[in-house]
């Protein structure tokens, strides 16, 4: 630390991303990133894009993409729609906007490790709420006073998703403060929350490129609410960068939403590789948490997580461990081709052996 | 408003990024884009860059991207660079970072208008310090106890520079707090006080590819200063957006730093040109102040500057007018190319005869 940092800098604790290692050849399951590449239509939407023009300010309101996507959805508009460099900066933008208030902000124990840390940066006071002993969201436990609610769904690491009952009980419950349902995972088997954004003014819903549209590598993430809660992210982001999306990035996004074909088939092989892969760790012994997103969350009653995650390494395949109270006998294991799933599979068996 | 929005959003007012507008053939002179495209080494990278590839993650720290900064200035390192979604985002980050203390940071009143927007977004007390009678920016003025110190050099939006020794003595005369130059115009014509971050380890120098890089569109800002400095800056980034820059962003900006020849001629032809438009708007009975930008910033003693702007746009011209105190007489032009110069100079002779 030194004298110059503004004094709350030396006690944060910043969020940690999975490794993104430069070592080529390695079976990446440890990110959640798609097996499958973005749709050719989108590298071709950024070829078209790719020319004098980027001498010039993208678009700062994104507009033809925020048309896009709430097209995709038919029964959206625009001034519903935010978009962000990735749903982690959406998210971000949408604590300091909409959760920082006297009361606290509840989420799950067992979540997405960044929530905590945009309560630090932004001073937000936050209460978490125990999963259940099967790592399951009760909406029970939430009969708090609360400054906001935020839960991914399905959850990670669990994978667990909620009903869309228990999110709309959760909105009724809660009329007075915003939920935002971060959908990251969402395509993958949970059922989106997007509709009841007409009924509930409460509720943001965030999304992201980066899992089911094969782009993160590009940054794009998307944030679905009442226009009053999207004119209070907008606030905040102009008050902190005007142009968050460069032009290749709006151009592939909206590439990314026409092709509809392309992203059925690829999220179809990755349930279907999530099933197999499911039944041969529970051949294996695992564990397996059922799983509505790309990855499983897997515990061996005889074998510690931190060592398996070691020994598939040195076998050049990376999964996530997380040392955190609950979930340190648990793996993180990013859905891959069947052919990664099937590589992985043997390591185990050898691991295991 | 909404009772939903977290409470300090309601006063917020967000900063208002000149227009982008949608219009062809327009000749846009008001944000202070490069007329010329970027050089074709960064559009055949980022060609290179397109393909599976996206679905992964970008590198989370743009090792590559600030190691070829570092090289660029031949005698840095990577751990003095940081890089951002765009000059914004850093400015940004580095206010949170570095500028929130108990005493008041210190700016000019008349200077690049996101500075207060991040004050009032991240609740840092500030002071305002007047510009002299000729807008230039006085050190002497700074004297008076500060938590921090930030001014664009040139100057945003007269284009007046600073010489090094001014900047010197400023840094000196502050050892205790940080001083943080925005070097967004700095190539048209100033000098860069980057080699100081050797002897002053509060130092902050912000640059940007937005302008003399001409890669508006691509969003690519950075900061350089001591290793102290850039951990405070990464440990705020960790905490917001672990990858703010998208992997086409990467690639063309390496790019960009390896063809100097391009990025020469077209800075040097900028310069020309904005010698030759200043001598030409005198001879419209302009006073124009001695730029070191790629802009002007103009005013006629017998031609109000808004109603100037209103008639230039009727005639497909963009320029910036700011009503803001002191300097709503001025009109504040991008340097185009000479053709465009000339255009506008054909307009403003017609609405001033």
């Amino acid at each position: 630390m030194s004298r110059f940092w503004s004094p709350f800098v030396s006690a944060l604790q910043p969020y940690v991303p999975g490794e993104q290692p430069k070592i080529a050849n390695l079976i990446k399951l440890n990110t959640n990133e798609n097996p499958y590449g973005p749709s050719p239509r989108v590298l071709e939407a950024i070829r078209q894009e790719i020319g004098d023009g980027l001498r010039l300010y993208p678009d700062p309101e994104s507009t033809r993409l925020r048309e896009a996507f709430a097209q995709y959805f038919g029964h959206l508009t625009a001034a519903q729609v935010f978009v962000g460099n990735g749903s982690d900066e959406v998210l971000g933008l949408a604590f300091l906007a909409l959760l920082k208030h006297e009361r606290p902000l509840l989420f799950p124990d067992v979540t997405y490790s960044f929530y905590p840390v945009y309560c630090q940066l932004f001073g937000i006071d936050y209460r978490t709420i125990p999963l259940d002993e099967n790592f399951a969201l009760r909406i029970a436990d939430y009969a708090l006073p609360n400054g906001g609610i935020v839960f991914p769904n399905p959850n990670a690491p669990t994978g667990r998703a909620l009903p869309l009952a228990d999110i709309e009980a959760l909105l009724q419950a809660n009329l007075d403060s915003v939920v935002i349902v971060d959908e990251a995972y969402v395509d993958f088997g949970a059922e989106t929350a997007v509709p009841l954004v007409h009924r509930y003014s409460n509720l943001l819903v965030v999304q992201t490129f980066s899992k089911s549209r094969s782009l993160a590598g590009l940054r794009v993430g998307f944030a679905v609410g009442h226009p009053d809660l999207i004119e209070a992210l907008n606030r905040v982001k102009n008050s902190f960068n005007s142009y968050p999306l460069d032009r290749l990035a709006q151009a592939g996004a909206v590439a990314a939403l026409e092709d509809r074909d392309w992203f059925e088939q690829t999220r179809q092989a990755i349930i279907a590789s999530r099933i197999k892969l499911t039944r041969e760790l529970e051949a294996l012994g695992f564990e397996v948490l059922p799983s509505s997103a790309n990855f499983v969350f897997a515990r061996h009653p005889r074998q510690a997580a931190e060592k398996s995650a070691l020994a598939l390494r040195q076998r050049g395949i990376l999964v996530r461990h997380f040392k955190a109270p609950r979930i340190d006998e648990f793996l993180r294991i990013s859905i891959g081709t069947d052919e990664q799933c099937a590589t992985l599979v043997a390591a185990l068996k050898d691991i295991l052996a």
